[in-house]
């Protein structure tokens, strides 16, 4: 079906099922196959994860973050060495946000003008600005495959007037990055605010879509709403999307909420939380979520999930996994970490398959049932 | 010329040059081509790597400590869980100390009679005591492939009637170990002592040379000494020990203690010096030691040691794994530990395969001049 090479960019809806969707976006470094989960490499790293283990794990797009790796090690040290692909040996897409979201929840003393974003580092309190053009600049440094535009995600509670200029501020950057990056073989995603406002939803949705971008996505949500709230508002957005354009919901979330994301339209995730629940010793299984401290694993010789195929699994016991995470050994993190990537990638990877197979109904109702409390 | 099957327990010497030899000891779980370097895994785990990073940088055997593992999770609860190797999916040799010298090293209040020794765990000052018998009774539990004999490590400065008084308990306690093991498919090593005193040594090796074990260590050495005296009673010790039988050098040491150590006719080696160094970014290369934090790392692209053919020499530059280090990354651990393991493990290899060319002596002489000053 996908024999023929798409084009850098190019987004092919192959099937539908409801709002869902299976398609591929091919990229610098390779396709995509939608709904994909994209895991978190922060500093350049998918946290005590090597390449390989990504790949096994199944992880066909990774994510970087824009403020860390432009303040450590410098986006232009990035780029003097190759490019982050190149920096990190790893060879497929990567996707980098804008740099927005951790300039307003990581960095201190933030002034916000027209101009841009002016911050202090949460490394050594240095001063920096970052414009909407000086985002791109960065982006383009480390070589991503998919950029973001700089947006203001505003805190969750902001009021409507405050949410309605910064959907104006948010629309007006965007131009400004696309002026400033007109095309290229990396792709550049637009950001749809709003808040918790729908009319804001809608006119930030007609603003953001009218530019043209490769792929769209919703920010500011999972900001510390309900979860009600964040479907609501997910369910309400997606729609307003372009239909034959990438869809991004960013920063979400829990298996069942990508599941729902997946239901309302969307096409790509990224989240924290297999990564860092894995290391806490939180882990997802096909029954549900385990907490791997627990006395009850102190001898049961079973892999964590029998129906799952990831190195851990395979390899080692719940009664060893307990003990690492116990003595606080570091294999523990990556034990850990490779089993939980490896379930919210193949998450995605059902989903994609159930589409395709036309049973997406039943997978939604399957994962619905097993996170009905989480 | 080892196409023959070794018994459990035999040890062949194959070459010798000078004092330094070449050999294979057979074990339950495979054979040890020697001289040896055995990374140390304290609790079931080498730590930040997994059973195929051990393997694939080389590791033929590693070593496991009987004090730590005893306290947590437990060597009953091991040995129900099917041993060891079984536990943390390491299926080639292991050899366990007899928890001594971490009681003397580690453990609060220890009361130390003519039964065994008396102490607080580190962990949670808990009582326990360990007799002879008890300390091989967990190594069976523990299935380790080699098990070492309970002795006494009397700390750097013991006086000579202490240290007299304590090689006649060392090798009492070497004698009940034995009648209680009288043999099986777990070998069990004597352990030599007798301090910085060259009468107490030569009386300590008579004593336990005459117990029959399968090998014999020389224990009490890098306690605290100089290295002239390490080296110097490391070289006089070595020859009191039986030709055809294996020697171990426990818990030492720098890579040219080492290389010192094959020269002195001795056939194994553990330390942590590679696994605990590679986690403070000191990295051994062809070139001698490295700090991998420098600055001017900062945009090296060069692999660590260009002649290395390690998986993190293979697939990553200076500049990232600076870049880790410095970003304490989790990934810097095990690529770090990995590098510094492989050059542990593959300078005893080539200390053999010069033996068995007949080049130790340039070998050395290389290895000298590398580590002068260090």
């Amino acid at each position: 079906m996908h024999k023929e090479k798409l084009a850098i960019g190019e987004f092919k809806l192959e099937k539908q099922e409801g709002q869902a969707r299976a398609g591929l976006l091919q990229t610098a470094h390779g396709l995509i196959k939608t709904p994909v989960f994209m895991p978190v490499g922060t500093q350049a790293s998918v946290k005590s994860l090597s390449p390989e283990d990504l790949k096994e794990a199944g992880a066909q797009i990774i994510l970087g973050n824009t403020y860390h790796l432009y303040l450590r090690p410098g986006d232009e040290l990035i780029r003097d060495l190759g490019g982050l692909h190149e920096f990190m040996n790893w060879p497929y897409p990567i996707l980098t946000d804008s740099g927005g979201f951790q300039v307003f929840s990581l960095a201190k003393l933030r002034k916000i003008t027209q101009e841009g974003v002016e911050f202090s580092s949460h490394l050594d309190g240095s001063k920096h600005f970052f414009s909407p053009e000086k985002a791109i600049e960065i982006q383009k440094n480390l070589g991503s495959d998919i950029m973001m535009v700089l947006d203001e995600c505003v805190p969750y509670g902001a009021d409507y007037d405050y949410t309605r200029a910064s959907v104006g501020l948010t629309t007006y950057w965007a131009r400004r990055c696309r002026e400033y990056y007109p095309e290229g073989k990396q792709l550049l995603f637009g950001i749809v605010q709003g808040g918790f406002f729908k009319d804001l939803r809608v006119e930030s949705a007609r603003q953001i879509t009218a530019i043209p971008f490769s792929g769209y996505a919703i920010g500011g949500l999972s900001v510390g709403e309900s979860k009600e709230e964040m479907l609501k508002f997910m369910y309400f957005t997606a729609p307003l999307l372009p239909e034959h354009k990438p869809r991004y919901l960013m920063g979400v979330g829990k298996p069942l909420d990508i599941v729902e994301g997946i239901r309302a339209g969307i096409d790509m995730f990224d989240c924290v939380l297999p990564t860092r629940n894995a290391r806490n010793g939180t882990l997802y299984t096909s029954q549900g979520k385990i907490n791997i401290k627990r006395e009850e694993y102190k001898r049961d010789l079973r892999p964590l999930d029998s129906n799952c195929s990831c190195y851990t699994c395979k390899n080692f016991s719940r009664a060893y996994l307990r003990h690492l995470y116990v003595s606080r050994e570091l294999l523990s993190y990556r034990l850990n970490t490779i089993h939980n990537v490896h379930y919210f990638v193949n998450l995605a990877k059902k989903a994609r398959e159930s589409i395709l197979r036309g049973e997406f109904a039943s997978f939604y109702g399957q994962i619905k049932e097993l996170y009905l409390d989480d």
